[in-house]
């Protein structure tokens, strides 16, 4: 299995930046595409859209199907606007992850939802998601627009479930990867995958990619969901314990509930099932995780996803951009924020 | 021009049962796909869909599509899952176009988030949208991924830029016509125009169907708005005065807002501009409008796209089916809910 044992890597902290340089002109012409077609003559979308693409952070997604591309050797500049199109659909589904109900606004809200409200998110995240649609149309390939057309359909699948199963304790811990494999990997798969499908690849290499980054997406779920208990707020950029505060059945909360003595069922019951809660229930949660080592097993169930990606990407020679790549397998794996 | 000055017609009260009739075995068909194709494991999202396609009303623009096909003679089955495909991005419009503001949360809600909240409506909507482009992608015709996916981002448009000019005394009729014609218009337009796109139709006969579809949505959205004023409740299915409520700058009101003396400005600047509106104001408003025959001109405004939407149809030759579309216009122009 390559690189997640790598010397190299093990010696220093791991980081994207190794992957960031070596798609940096690319990225820099994507970056242009998506400010270029997230305009409209309505000034409240570029303003909106800009609001949420500018804080939209590492572009991870994007930079997968570029990485992708250049790791089987493409040569052409399909996968710019297809990177771009990924991005846009993510983007749309933050916009629409923004929504509250009338019930959520008890806490603050730190989104495009708290300057505009809901229904301006709703639209512009419409509008961004038929960009995507419009530039996949514009590539062309019947392919690509079916890999992208049923992982839109499965992320909204995947949030529903989340809704669902939230304040459910009885959620089990395969709902929970369901939850997770729908609403996050799925995109981070079909990211990887059409940098193969751009290049006309065989199966195989398609395939590959598509379990790199369905694992990949699987890992970095698990950490962002231990990282919400368990980050410092500064490094993670947002409230730590908001899953906790919406009564997510994620895995280290999946699991202490499986490792719960009568008492702390009943705290369970009591802060997430009845979501009364007060200001120091947070802190007995994580108390609770750490007494059961669950943020542990979370992070462990997560190296096993990323030795998963890592070896998807054993078919590939070694070369920089596949070092790159299994650098980010393990920085999403050990990242702190 | 055909069929609007047709004696039949005149005779009697316009309605759909002629294209009802003519398009029903499709119709039932497609009625089945719908249902087949809105299932999912999550299951939520059957449920909320279900909720509204079953009370979705007249399968308007889904017909559209049955009977352009039938207009231009397709024989084959293409026009069936492109029409669900219609009716699912407009059914995924209308769960978006149900979220709201907790401002908004005043008055009482009769829509899915009545019962469901406003996340669910977002993500079952993302769900339905997606399932039309994944209809799109089996069917495998890049033209109509085209036409969809550029109305789907035009209606986007046309909902923020309604939202932009609510509550803004200064929206003008040009701006209001470019509102109603993406949010409505382009949907109607696409569904009749994809009918000759199957049946692979000269260019002329795709464009006469885009315009009869423009032009009919077009219609059907004035008389809509003119109806927000008058229609009795009963029959309308909903609130009279919504728009009113909501400050959206409909022609009636744009019309009065023209001819208004200082009183009546001032009375539309706290009711639409302030929102500061009492139980009275609604039939003060009413009785303005009425007063400067702003209704009559709405509807004399919806005449004459419904007869550029019959004049569009003049290349087809005359047999059943173009005689109920002239029905439809006629019943769009004249309906009184």
């Amino acid at each position: 299995m390559p690189g997640l044992t790598n010397t190299a890597a093990a010696a220093r902290k791991p980081d994207m930046s190794a992957l960031a340089a070596l798609v940096d002109s690319d990225l820099k012409r994507v970056n242009a595409l998506i400010l270029d077609r997230m305009q409209s003559p309505v000034a409240l979308i570029p303003q909106l859209a800009g609001h949420i693409i500018a804080a939209g952070g590492k572009r991870l997604r994007p930079m997968l199907t570029l990485a992708a591309a250049k790791l089987v050797g493409y040569r052409g500049e399909r996968h710019l606007a297809l990177s771009a199109a990924v991005e846009f659909i993510h983007t749309a589904t933050l916009l629409h992850d923004d929504v509250v109900d009338a019930s959520d606004l008890r806490r603050g809200l730190a989104t495009a939802n708290a300057v505009w409200g809901n229904k301006p998110s709703v639209l512009v995240g419409d509008f961004l998601f038929s960009r995507a649609f419009q530039l996949m149309v514009e590539d062309g390939s019947l392919e690509v627009l079916r890999i992208l057309s049923n992982a839109s359909a499965i992320i909204a699948e995947g949030e529903v479930l989340q809704l669902v199963t939230a304040n459910d304790l009885s959620t089990t811990e395969e709902a929970y990867l369901q939850v997770i494999g729908a609403k996050t990997a799925v995109l981070f798969a079909a990211a990887s995958q059409i940098g193969a499908v751009v290049a006309e690849r065989p199966e195989e290499e398609v395939q590959a990619l598509a379990r790199f980054g369905q694992s990949l997406g699987m890992a970095f779920q698990l950490v962002d969901d231990m990282l919400d208990f368990s980050a410092r707020e500064a490094e993670l950029g947002k409230a730590v314990g908001d899953d906790f505060r919406d009564g997510k059945m994620t895995l280290p909360i999946v699991l202490a509930l499986k490792a719960a003595d009568e008492t702390e069922r009943a705290f369970w019951h009591r802060t997430l099932e009845e979501q009364n809660q007060t200001d120091a229930d947070l802190e007995h949660a994580i108390g609770l995780l750490r007494k059961h080592g669950t943020l542990e097993a979370t992070r462990e169930r997560a190296r096993f996803y990323a030795e998963d990606a890592a070896a998807a990407l054993s078919i590939f020679p070694d070369q920089p951009i596949r070092r790159a790549l299994l650098d980010v397998v393990e920085f999403c794996l050990q990242r702190g924020y």
